[in-house]
Parts: structure tokens; sequence; C-alpha cells
């Protein structure tokens, strides 16, 4: 058998009563996490032009853009919902492969899911197949895959969105095959482009790619057999070095999503554990602005090589400031959307934190996912906390109702906290309902 | 100054007078041998299939697919355009880096000169732009590019779409920067394709991509600055090797357009030597089938590496086989279409040669353009034809009369014989047409 084939084999036969019940919960933190993600990023620039532009491309308009009013044709679609959930840099990562899973995925299956009645059901276990996909082929050529410089939640996501399609299609063995060889061919996206609206529309291109290719492969379209394994195929061509068997082992028993992570903050993870540190001193002291007197951080080297700008304005330069990290952890105590605007960067009680009171020492003692905080405070006190893992990462999960204050810290400010509370439960429900346009529906913006 | 916008500052400030009287001359000669392609192909499943496909998810339907009937948006137009004309593999190879140049700019340009009025001078300059990005970012990655197992055609095909349009939507140096990372962004297309479908896709995919891309940059959706040299940007993720300088030397006088070619067989090109040998010696002796009495070729090693198959059944089959390429040459003296059919493959006169009276023998003397032919005829008469390289090849091109009997053989058949010499006319006449509408309605089938 060849890996292809085998894969194809494995998605085509899984059956959704296969799929354990903690991996069927690891979806819906997924697909809650990916909604709150979407909805909180579908104002942004990049969605915003991508939508002007393609609009006059769009088929018929049958497929609600998650969190916003506009509907276009479904492929057009999963493009805008890849944007729209990546561009915060706040979705979902599998730390083994750095993979973004559910954004190439779910967004082709939220699009197609509004052009018939999918069962929640039947797309959560579409999903799962999609990451499971896609974090396979991710261990199999980490790292070298991403060393050589592709983004691998496009050059990668586009297997896990026609490998969804595909399975929501019910394509045959044959054209399963097929399927992901058109995605493999299709594999695209640089790491060049970080730091520009192209990062965000990898994810976005590589679910309208995989959809399209689940498409074309149905109708009977062919690709070569061997898309990911032959000698020109995705794997020799995209990475020196990988390891073919991973993608075939354990199938059925191991699950890609028991890996995954989510955000609990929308900036450079490198400097996740200092506002988590910080969060939890500004909790347990109660503190308010005047009451911090001087900040001492150690941190893993890389923290200062990323993130070690101090004089910044903009909300954007705030997510890689490990200084603007501890001053809203402590004078806020929250690390949300609204904690980099550009307002909160020039908030005169932050930017003292940040400016006049804080310094950073690099050890290299430190873990990546590590820091120590020491905080004097106005009273002479000195607190100091020990975070060893910061919060999101594997060893520490964020907890489900973590994951829903995230969530309605993106979705509130745009549905209201009502709505954004039953779109929660909604995605909590997924596997009763009984077709998914109800929860689509629910991310609408009220007319 | 960057590479990418070094090019970018290229592309924008060519004006058509620019462009000298030989290099403008050889676009029109690649617009005909495109259109006839174009046309040749679009009967072919791959076009069907695809248009069956894609035609619910296309916008409003403005642009005339070439050959067809029917109309889509142009972004879905520019991907059939790209299957049909590459999918007969009869399309042009700029034999320096492989890439099959003229099919994903033109496929392109042809879907986007529907929506406006465009004229021929714009949209011939455009394309002679178009093929100027790939050949110089090919030849400076090549071979490493195409040895690691991209289809070239494809992962460089994409940056000629996004500089043709985005020279004719006259983007600003900074929007054709993100046009041309756009694009490099989107760069895919693995040479495991080759033999299916996958391959003809690999140009239509590169147009539309590309096409998208200029539009987006166009908006302001931005890319990474460096695309094609960053330290994760196409050359340095794509190639081993690869020499920059070669992009951006000699702008204005070197054009790869001078160093394109055009197939005069739509079959295998090793066996192109001895299907012109044959020819030769047809026309020369005037022969008739029973006038064969035996055939002896020496053809370079690789030729039975490749085309050894003399027991056949297919025409596909028949464009690597050696053995037909002998038969069809000295029995129909020609090597069209036709001549790739299954009923000729089952021709009994054609099976007689290829199969009883043809003997190839390798000889490491013999160079891959390069045949010497013996045929004995019934009369006892040994002729012997020493072809050193074969019609087609840089050092022996295509006349413009040739290129004409090769349109005449793909597009009579759909159009007839005079709409088809019209169509030829309009073509040698780009440079003079206020609206390529002219040309490209010339493409429809009769209602």
């Amino acid at each position: 058998m060849s890996v292809t084939r085998e894969l194809a084999a494995y998605l085509i036969g899984s059956r959704p009563d296969q799929i354990p019940s903690d991996v069927r919960h690891e979806a819906r933190r997924a697909i809650l996490n990916y909604i709150g993600c979407a909805v909180g990023g579908s104002r942004e620039d990049a969605v915003q032009i991508a939508l002007k532009v393609l609009t006059p491309f769009s088929g018929e308009r049958t497929a609600r853009v998650l969190g916003r009013s506009e509907r276009l044709d479904p492929l057009q679609t999963s493009l805008l919902n890849g944007i729209s959930s990546h561009v915060l840099d706040y979705d979902d990562t599998t730390p083994s492969n750095y993979i973004h899973p559910t954004s190439p995925a779910a967004s082709a299956l939220f699009a197609y899911a509004c052009t018939m009645p999918v069962t929640g059901a039947d797309l959560s276990h579409a999903l799962v197949l999609g990451i499971e996909v896609q974090t396979r082929i991710g261990d199999a050529t980490y790292p070298a895959h991403y060393e050589a410089g592709w983004h691998s939640t496009g050059s990668i996501g586009v297997f896990g969105a026609a490998a969804a399609i595909g399975k929501l299609l019910g394509l045959p063995l044959q054209n399963m095959i097929w399927a992901l060889g058109l995605a493999a061919t299709q594999s695209a996206g640089l790491r060049e482009m970080f730091g520009s609206m192209g990062k965000a529309f990898h994810p976005g291109r590589s679910a309208q790619s995989g959809y399209m290719g689940a498409l074309l492969a149905q109708a009977g379209f062919t690709s070569g057999e061997y898309g990911i394994e032959g000698p020109r195929g995705f794997a020799s061509v995209t990475a020196r070095q990988f390891d073919l068997p991973r993608i075939t082992r354990d199938f059925g028993s191991d699950f890609g999503l028991r890996r995954n992570t989510y955000k609990p903050f929308p900036c450079g993870i490198v400097i996740h554990p200092t506002i988590d540190a910080c969060i939890q001193i500004h909790r347990e002291k109660k503190i308010t602005p005047r009451d911090v007197r001087a900040v001492h951080l150690k941190v893993a080297p890389l923290v200062l090589d990323l993130c070690s700008k101090r004089d910044i304005g903009k909300g954007l330069e705030g997510k890689f400031s490990v200084y603007h990290a501890a001053a809203i952890g402590l004078v806020r105590g929250r690390g949300g959307i609204a904690e980099f605007t550009d307002a909160t960067v020039n908030d005169p009680d932050i930017k003292r934190v940040r400016e006049a009171l804080t310094v950073a020492v690099a050890d290299p003692s430190i873990a990546e996912d590590e820091v120590i905080a020491e905080v004097t405070l106005a009273s002479g006190e000195r607190v100091v906390k020990h975070v060893e893992h910061a919060i999101g990462n594997l060893a520490r999960p964020m907890s489900d109702g973590e994951l829903e204050d995230k969530f309605r810290d993106q979705a509130a400010p745009a549905l209201g906290a009502q709505r954004a509370n039953e779109l929660i439960a909604l995605c909590w429900s997924i596997d009763q309902l009984a077709d998914c346009r109800m929860l689509i529906e629910a991310t609408a913006p009220a007319p």
C-alpha cells in the first residue's frame, strides 16, 4: 500500500462512532476556539479587502462568511473564513509541528455546510479527520518542511481541507486519492509572508484549494496516485528529511487533536508566560496601577531576541513587547484583544509600567514557556511568581471555561454578550445539531 | 535594491515602444501557437470536467473560455484556458528552464481582456513581460528548482500571470511588489502529477492564482516585500542553488522570448527527430505504405529509455513510441493530432511499419535532438536521412508557415478551415487590434 492510498482508505473508512469521546470533546474545543477567532477577526483589513475584491468573482452567494452579514459561494467563503480565523494570530497550534490546524479544515467545512444540511456530528467528524491528516503529514515532515521556509498552516493545511471536504462528499477510494493528490500539487505558503496579510491568506487559500481539489476529484479529475510519497511528491519536494511511516501509524488510536493547544493571549507566544505571571499577581494582590513600584523579569534569552521593544506606539507592536506584556498583566489583569489596541499601548498607566518600571533579564536556565516575575509594590512588599509552564501549553491546557472567556472577549464586541453566550452553547452542542447552519447563522452580526 | 523590487520597477516602467520588433514578432508567434493549443485542447476531458465543476462557482460570466461557447468569470476562465492550452502537451517550451511560458501568462491575459477593451498591443506587451519574468526566475533557479520536483510551468508560471495582469492593471510599484509576493506564496505544482490531469491543471491554477494575487495587491492586500529573494522566499525555499542576479540582469536588452521554442508534434520531444527524418523521406521519395521494406534508426540512448514501446493500442501510448514515430512519418508524412489517435495507432499500415519493419538502436554518439534513419524501400533502394537538430529546436525553429500548419491541424477540426485561417490572420495582426475581444470571440465554435 502506498501512503496516499492508505491515508485515503483510512479517511473513507472512518466512522463517527470510532472517534473516542475525549477526541470529540477536543474537536468541540477546537470549534469553539475557531468560531471565536473567525468572528473576532472578521472586521480586520485583510478580510475587508479580500471580500471586496472577490465578491465579483463569486458564484451563487449561498455561504455566509463567518461573523459577517455577507455571503459568497462556498469556495470564496472558505478563503474568507481562513483569513478571518487566522489574522489575529489567535487560533490553535499543534506544538509538534507548529501547524494551526483548525483554520484550513474548518474554514472549508463551515463554508460547505452552508450549502446543504450537514449534521454537527458529521462536520465534527470530518474536522477530526482533516486535523488528523494535517498532524500526521506535519509530524512526518517536521522540522525539515517548516525550517525550509514553508508556512505549514498553508502548505499542509491544504491536505486537511481536501480530506475533510472529501469525507463529507463521501468520495470513493480512488477519488479520495486524487483529492489528496490535487491538494499536494496546490501546497503553497511561504514564511516570508510573516508580518503581512499574506500570512492569514495561507489558511484561507489552502481551505479553498483543498475544497476545490475534492470537488474536482469527485468529478473524475485525476491526479498522480502518489501525491504525498512519490519521488516528485509533496514530501520529497518540500522536505529534506521525512518519516513517511508516521503518516499511517496507529490509525484510529492516536489522534492529533489530543496534542492541540489554544492561545490564551493574542500575541507572540514567548511573552505568554510573562502575561500569565503578571495576571496571577494582579489577581492575588488586587493591584491598582499605583501599587506597582518595580518589575523584574527573568526570561528565556529568545524572549529578548524577539520581544525587547519598549518604546512603542501601536497595538501591533505591543504583541511583541515583553514590557507591554508585564504592564497589561499587572495593570489590567488580562491579556485580551483590548490589551493590544493602539489606545491601550498609549494608556498612561500601561506606559508607565512598561517604560519606567520594568526590567527584563535573559537567563539561559529559563525555558521558553517559563518566567520568574518579581514585583515590588508601593507598600514595599515583594511578590515573586514562578510560572513553569505558561497557560495554554500542553502541560497546562486552557480549561473549557477559559476558552469560553476567550471566546467572549472576541465575539461579544461584535455580537453582544447574550448572543456570544448563545453561540458558545451552540458550539458545545455541535454533536447534537441536525444542521450546522443554525450555528453558522448565529455568527452573523445583528441586521 | 531588492530583486523583487527591482523586477517590479522594471515591469511598471516598461513601455511597448521599448520592446524590439523581433521580440514583438516572437510574441505573435507565441500567441498564434497558444491560441491553437487552447482551441485544440478545449474538448479534452480535463477541460470538460473542470468546466462542469467550476461553473457553479463563477461570478458574472463575462469571459469566454477559449475555443468554447461557455463563458465564466475571468478568474475561472483563466484556469480553464490554462488547462486547455497545456493538456495536449503541445504548447511552447523554453529549453533553458523547461517552462512552457505562454500558457500561464496568456491564459490570465485572454480572460482579463474579455472584461474590458484591451488593445492587442497592450496584451502583447504584457505577455512579453509575463514571459520575461518567468524566464528570468526560471533561469535563475534552474536546474535545482526543476530537479527538486517542481513543475515550473505551474510553480514559476504564477509569477508570469501576476506580472502580466499587474501590468494591465497599471499597478504602482508597491502594489506590483505585493502582486509578486502573493504569486510567490501561491507557487505550487509537483512533477508527480505528470501522466494525470493534474499536469494541465498547473498552468491553469497558476494563471488564476497570479491573476487573483494582482487583484488583491491592487486593493492593498499586502505580502512580504522580498517574496522572491527573502530568506524564506521563493528561491531559497524551492531551490538548493540559485543565481538571483540573473533575474535583474540586462533588463530591456535580453528577452526570454528569443529563446522560446514550439513543438511541431504533439508527443514526447525525444521522438521528434525520428518523425522529422521520416517525414522528410516520405516527401522526398513520395512513399506509399507498401514501399517500406525496413527501417533502421540510430537514436540517443534516452529515446529507448523513454519511448521503446512497440505493442500499443492507444493514441496516448503512441506519443511515447519511437516505432510509432517512424511509422507515421513514413506512412502519413505528418505528425499532427490525427496521428496520435486510437484509430491511427491501430491503422494496419501504421501497425505493419511500427511492429514488423522498424528497428531502433541506441547509440551514445547520437544527441537527443538527433537521429540517423535508414529506410530500405521495396525497390531495394536505401535512403539515409541524418537529422542533426530536430525541427522545433532553437537551432532549427519552426517557420511562421509551419506554425500556421500546426494551428490549422488543431483549430480546423473545431472551427473549419476558413475560420481557422481568419483566426490565424487575427493572431498575426494582434498589434493592430483595438480590442482583443475580436480575436477571443473568433475562437468560439459555430453556434
